[in-house]
């Protein structure tokens, strides 16, 4: 195998430009799937991946949902795992558009300052840089080998970057279609240029609104302030309890059933971030705001957290005005860990509001979404392989990383097809995803391929 | 002199037809002063004034200022005190006209449901309505004795309900033209319909506005959320501690200074409003919100406060963004009794706000003004005369009220000239002055002038 393994990462060295081109030629089709114009744009990257799928001996479709395309392509192999790759081909909106140095979407290869070599367009690398990392992969095991060396299933969606509702159904009514071992998905982060990562553990969501309603209308603060309730006030000294002077939230049961990262991991993790003050300055900070006793990333990446959104009431304009306002409102959410059950939070959240309320005082809620948090299990039987084909390729080890973030396809999958995902991504922190100039390292598709040749030949072997 | 207080009583009611007629005629000019396109107006009705005046004997002319004109009038008695009253001529814009059932400067006398004559007009109750209550009183002595029975100025501004700031430089700079013993003010409402009525209490007002800073940029919340400050969550934990469970303000020395009005006055309040349900009903509220121990008139006439007017940051649109903001804005405010320092409060605050500040947070406060409360002696010269006179004229007893809000005139007076103001009014709370529609009773015009027939009478005795 090693010496196929060889071949296979030459034949990706070797056709590296042509690679490159393909890849310019997806990054023409302004695929924006927000906006109505590019909905015919949109079916054009559909089709064009359709096409280059079906040229690697892919059986591909196009298959239609209530909204953009969806690409479908299996190819099989007699031996080995079966992996579902999942990637989307649509791309956000390029406003503000005079802050692009170059058309988002005629592509090109700037040299950095620092002597990098990167793609500029918009989606070079969300997702479209990306995913033909997995796609070359696959077309350089087919030119030496003839075949893949596992089974491979492809899913493109076209509504990723537009809040899409038709996944989770297409995912459903096509279950047995789509039905894998475990997932890949090309679309995260590497921690730093040089250190190889798999995501194994996403944050879940539950955001909610609240108003508190005291008085029928706003009144003058000289005649009523101290006698009427203030719902500002009241809004305050709720949410004011929700975490401890410790960072911890208070409320009943909130961290049942969380489980920290092995220490083996968190000890990757300091190696990685070993200083907040690092880690937060380039936003303006310097200290962990969050748990006593957890370091910043520790507090992205496994911990479950409150914020406060948004809140208003009373008067917000320029100077002053004397008004006891009526109404306050606040937007709120927690970001969740593996364990935890968002709707039981929701719950609790509500009942400290009541508990708490004062008499005269109204309240309304409003639910944003609830997901749990995600977490790929560290002794199943690809998360291991997968790390060390990855360690192989960039020669320095291959860590388990955490995101603060909810990347929704991974629920879904679990939830319609019952499996677990990789998210092996390279994409960099400056790649300026959803901004003007939008960027992919040559580094990072190059070694993207790379890395996906050698995880195939790991997944295959198990 | 009762002889004669009883033949200018029945002189103020014979001439009511033509008192109203006057009235009217003020009415209709449209002298709002917020307005550049009515300045002409505006002078139009102080000359109007000055002219009436003059008819009654009194030394009067038009002082310029750099806004509005002033009108000032003097008559002097050879025996009993100075007073000088005070009154506007200019009024609240009408906006929205499409909500008036007439034109709002076309005075026109209707008939109540409830039987009861009202005067509608934009400015019949505030303030030309309540200020010919005076003038007219100052008509039925002279017509009666040929003088007034004590030494009377006037002093009648036109930027009272445009935030002007030109009374102030305009008393300093006439104080000695202006001095007398006492201020007589009549732009106060009574509690109810019977009950005659000296506000003798006005509260003051600290107005702040605090911005909290963390990071430099709005964050995504699943990137950084718990371990990026959140300046939301840190001004609602200050604010939430600025009142404990009771109510009462926790600034060290808030309550220094502070004398809480005699047993006998609350007594006489507590006739007047024995429920606070039914003093709040009108508002939808049931229960005084603020100082436990004080009914909800006590809190607002005779305590000092805290309130947050407004409060403002990170997304407060429809839907959800799952942002973690870099500021948070609130507007927060303390009336104030007398006693009580603004500028020492005020140091009191952003004193808890520094001490509670976390690391990281920045904070930038910007000042809203500043005035102290205002009480009139009770055992001054002028109050218990003027009270016995109300009593009379009502058959009720007369009471000593608090006012929640502010009348800068008051503290004005008070600073430039050295003296204090009685303020006898005879507006009611359903006068809808600012709004649509205005009225003033008949009844509130009529004993208006009777009760300051009987003031005058009662001064001038001492």
């Amino acid at each position: 195998m090693t010496d196929t393994l060889n071949q296979v990462l030459a034949q990706a060295d070797a056709s590296l430009p042509r690679s490159l081109e393909r890849l310019f030629a997806l990054l023409r089709i302004p695929s924006i799937s927000a906006q109505p114009r590019h909905a015919s744009d949109c079916r054009t990257a559909a089709e064009w991946l359709r096409e280059d799928l079906a040229s690697l001996g892919f059986a591909s479709r196009v298959a239609e949902t209530p909204g953009h395309p969806m690409v479908v392509g299996h190819q099989e192999n007699a031996q080995g795992p079966h992996v579902l790759f999942y990637g989307h081909y649509d791309v956000q909106p390029t406003d503000p558009l005079a802050l692009w140095h170059s058309d988002p979407f005629d592509p090109r290869l700037v040299t950095e300052a620092d002597g990098r070599k990167v793609i500029v367009a918009r989606g070079a690398s969300d997702d479209k840089g990306q995913l033909m990392t997995f796609i070359e992969a696959c077309r350089a095991w087919k030119s030496v080998t003839g075949a893949l060396p596992l089974n491979v299933s492809v899913l493109i969606e076209g509504e990723e970057e537009s809040g899409g509702i038709n996944l989770l159904p297409f995912l459903k009514a096509n279950a047995a279609e789509l039905h894998a071992d475990v997932a890949l998905i090309c679309d995260t982060n590497m921690p730093n240029r040089t250190t190889p990562a798999i995501t194994t553990g996403l944050r879940g969501l539950v955001g909610e609104e609240v108003v508190i309603e005291c008085a029928t209308h706003d009144l003058h603060s000289g005649m009523y302030g101290n006698a009427a309730r203030n719902p500002i006030e009241v809004l305050c000294k709720i949410l004011a309890t929700i975490r401890d002077e410790n960072g911890r939230v208070t409320l009943p049961g909130f961290y049942d059933g969380i489980v920290d990262a092995p220490d083996a991991v968190r000890a990757q993790w300091r190696g990685l971030y070993p200083d907040d003050a690092e880690t937060l300055g380039p936003v303006g900070l310097s200290l962990a705001a969050g748990e006593t006793g957890y370091s910043a990333i520790e507090q992205i990446w496994m911990r479950p957290t409150f914020e406060i959104n948004g809140i208003s009431g009373g008067y917000e304009d320029d100077g002053f005005k004397t008004v006891l306002p009526a109404r306050a409102m606040a937007k709120i959410s927690f970001r969740l860990v593996p364990g935890q059950d968002p709707l039981a939070i929701r719950d609790a959240f509500r009942t400290r509001v009541k508990e708490m309320l004062p008499p005269d005082a109204k309240i309304h809620f409003a639910p944003h979404g609830a997901s749990t948090g995600f977490a790929v299990p560290a002794d199943g039987p690809y998360l291991a392989p997968a790390l060390g084909a990855l360690t192989q390729e960039w020669g320095v080890p291959a860590v388990a990383i955490g995101s603060g973030g909810s990347i929704p396809v991974v629920a879904e999958i679990k939830e319609a097809l019952g499996i677990d995902s990789l998210l092996v991504g390279f994409a960099q922190s400056d790649d300026r995803i959803h901004s003007p100039n939008e960027q992919y390292g040559v580094e990072s598709f190059h070694r993207g391929i790379r890395s996906w040749v050698r995880v195939l030949a790991a997944l295959a072997q198990g």
